[in-house]
């Protein structure tokens, strides 16, 4: 297995020997367990996104050039065939950013790795045990890759998701698919030469095409592997590979070192806000000021914002015109908080951007961006009409790796983003499937709780 | 249209409002001539790569998830979707690296470009005049987008025919869909974010990947762009868009300035030989050498190339294993064009790989880099048994701007590369229905000469 020692001209190989050799009983208890909590927070996921007005527009244009469907589409109530149900969910799964985030490099792992794994689960058998080993090796090759090259990668304009996601896809598609090593190594080549999405295009529908197309090549690269379609076996770290191209700094090492030793997937937590992490600790705090009595909203002069940098600079959109564009927008975030107290999917739904209460409230918030806080810190304060003033301070949001969602928590996010979709009853049986999924014979069937 | 003036941050709006906007009546006649002489290599070069094992194993692959087949193949006696033939067609027309070279950027602009339309010709109907326009503003986009980051983008590793492809592709597809300019900005936008392909891969069949992804998704971009598939409408020049994320040095007015008054599309020539166009001037040189007395295999002793640096670094292969690699031998088309006189695909193919005279022949030979020469330039020495000696200089290749293949020599290559497929009578129709297609009322019925 790796090698601390290993040559920098070896990455691939030993990545792809990772996915295809690496015993499924030397996988942890907790990475197994952790697998099984992304693949249930993932079908949530799925399933809301899967409503969204970004995969009707999908459908409605490519449809005509859909295959025979036996895949499932999260959220519809039809199949497709299973390269286009890869792409629809890695592009639903994490459309509505309520997905999962690795919080050392800020991707988004699970969307690209389930969708491609899910689908080829509905194309050939495929037992519950290999799909959760299946999507930790995904998990984790993406996570690695992704240590290797954060930040300069991603402070670049890459969406790292996007680009890490596609090698995490097809290593999770050739264990499942049982490739060889040689295999392995040309489909992550295959991958590492697809790899795509800049963060240029956020607040808009085609952010979604990151993880579809993720989910999707990465799929298509095992396949193609399989059928002795040819790459290089060095497409991450050749001269002019995927790594040393795309990211100013590189760090072969961390991608390898340890590997199946330490897992930095067990470093992937789940969101309980439909919007970038950096705005976390600010919605946490604003609703931990709006259970005040003096942060009622009638009362509220202003509010002063203390953040990282980050937050301005990431979500500074402030009048946001769609709901897509409100989860890069910390004054719309914040003002949905203290208007009423929680936050869900519909907060950043267009609907929600033309509320006039909304625009009044951002109107009236103030920012100061504080290079010293942590990304975890924010502060808030409220200053009421009547010269009143409170102050609230988060250090360690909801969902963070010091406060991550129980698993209480994430069934009562899986049945709400899964209802109405499904009624009540169907959705807690859903659950019920998803969380006992290790155990099928067959996990294509777990999609027919969701039809 | 295109101010030279305009604002950096229009660049994608520019680009959208020349791809729909721009009058048929003035493109002018010489670009409308040497769009149909690009159609007409396009069309050889996808019959003979059709036929590649690349195609083989990319269709046995994926056929399962193709759509219900409308659109042609070329090489192949069977339909497929459109979108699927875009992606097929933009790997075939490109595999065996004879297709065309915009020589100021090293972009190969038809291959995805054409892949597209004629995809999307069988898709909906379009008249030959429109199918010509779409192809000359495709190829324009892509030019134009690649004088702006070349050389940097390309010295960075990444494969700018691929890259640049994709947004060729959309605006050939925006252009013949006749979709707004707000929608053309979507797609251009979506297709920059989709941009793909680094250098590392060259030699394998991933290479292919990049003309056929760059089709496949320039034309589903146009088709979501279509259906209201939103994306942002600056992600060329964004911050983070395309050209800032990918290349070091970016000139937005090179893509602009003048654009539809000097076309740089003119600057795009066809290649006689299957390989890296650096070697071609190695390939004249060794013909040349190869019709003199001395120059006769069997008395060569040893052989010196003097070449521009370039061509080591990027045909430097020594023994290559397969047909694919052989592209990127310098001692490989050297060795050939010194033992049979001629250069053919063939040459370039896995049985020409392992033919003993060609190794031996290599073994002789020894290269000189001249810094000081362009790259269009390349001088052979062969030193006979007998210790006669010879020279031949080339300072511009057949296929260079200087020398490019003349009207009969196109024909010519067109009927080598189109059969044994199609009886030299059916290549000889398709000639004629190639060069006739401008006239045609639906251009989807040119493609049954292939048939």
């Amino acid at each position: 297995m790796a090698e601390a020692s290993c040559a920098p001209g070896k990455v691939t190989e030993i990545l792809a020997d990772f996915a295809t050799s690496f015993p499924s009983g030397m996988i942890p208890d907790n990475v197994r367990q952790h697998t099984l909590a992304c693949f249930v927070n993932w079908a949530a996921c799925a399933v809301a996104g899967g409503q969204h007005e970004t995969l009707d527009r999908a459908v409605q244009a490519l449809e005509p050039f859909f295959g025979v469907g036996r895949a499932s589409v999260l959220g519809r109530r039809y199949k497709v065939d299973a390269v286009t149900a890869a792409f629809l969910n890695g592009m639903s799964s994490h459309l509505l950013d309520i997905d999962d985030t690795h919080h050392q490099t800020l991707v988004h792992p699970s969307s690209p790795v389930v969708a491609a794994v899910l689908a080829l689960a509905e194309y050939v058998p495929l037992a519950g045990s290999d799909f959760i080993d299946a999507i930790a090796i995904g998990i984790e090759t993406e996570c690695r890759v992704a240590l290797g090259i954060f930040p300069s990668h991603y402070e670049a304009g890459w969406h790292i998701t996007g680009t890490v996601g596609v090698l995490g896809a097809a290593a999770a598609a050739c264990r499942a698919l049982r490739l060889t090593p040689l295999q392995t190594a040309w489909a992550l080549s295959m991958a590492a030469t697809q790899s795509a999405g800049v963060r240029g295009v956020f607040g808009s529908m085609a952010k979604a095409l990151h993880t579809g197309r993720a989910a999707q090549h990465g799929l298509e690269s095992a396949l193609l592997a399989r059928s002795g379609f040819t790459a290089t076996t060095d497409g991450i770290e050749s001269p002019r590979g995927f790594a040393r191209v795309s990211s100013r700094e590189v760090s072969f090492p961390a991608m390898i070192e340890g590997l199946g030793q330490s897992w930095s997937m067990l470093g992937n937590a789940f969101k309980p806000y439909a919007c970038g992490l950096v705005l976390h600790p600010v919605i946490d705090a604003c609703l931990d000021a709006r259970k005040r009595p003096a942060g009622a909203a009638q009362h509220i002069e202003s509010v002063k914002l203390q953040v990282h940098p980050l937050v301005l600079e990431l979500t500074g959109k402030k009048n946001p015109a769609t709901g897509l564009e409100s989860k890069f927008s910390v004054y719309h975030a914040a003002s949905v908080a203290l208007l009423d107290g929680h936050v869900s999917i519909h907060h950043f739904a267009d609907a929600a951007v033309s509320r006039t209460d909304v625009a009044a409230m951002s109107g009236r918030i103030g920012i100061q961006t504080r290079p010293d806080f942590s990304k975890d810190t924010a502060i808030v304060t409220v200053e009421g009409r009547n010269g009143e003033r409170l102050e609230s301070r988060v250090d360690s949001a909801l969902g963070s790796l010091d406060q991550p969602m129980s698993r209480e928590q994430l069934d009562d996010k899986f049945l709400d983003l899964c209802t109405p979709f499904l009624a009540p009853d169907a959705a807690r049986r859903a659950l019920a499937a998803c969380w006992s999924v290790g155990a099928d014979k067959s996990v294509g069937d777990v999609t027919r709780h969701f039809a």
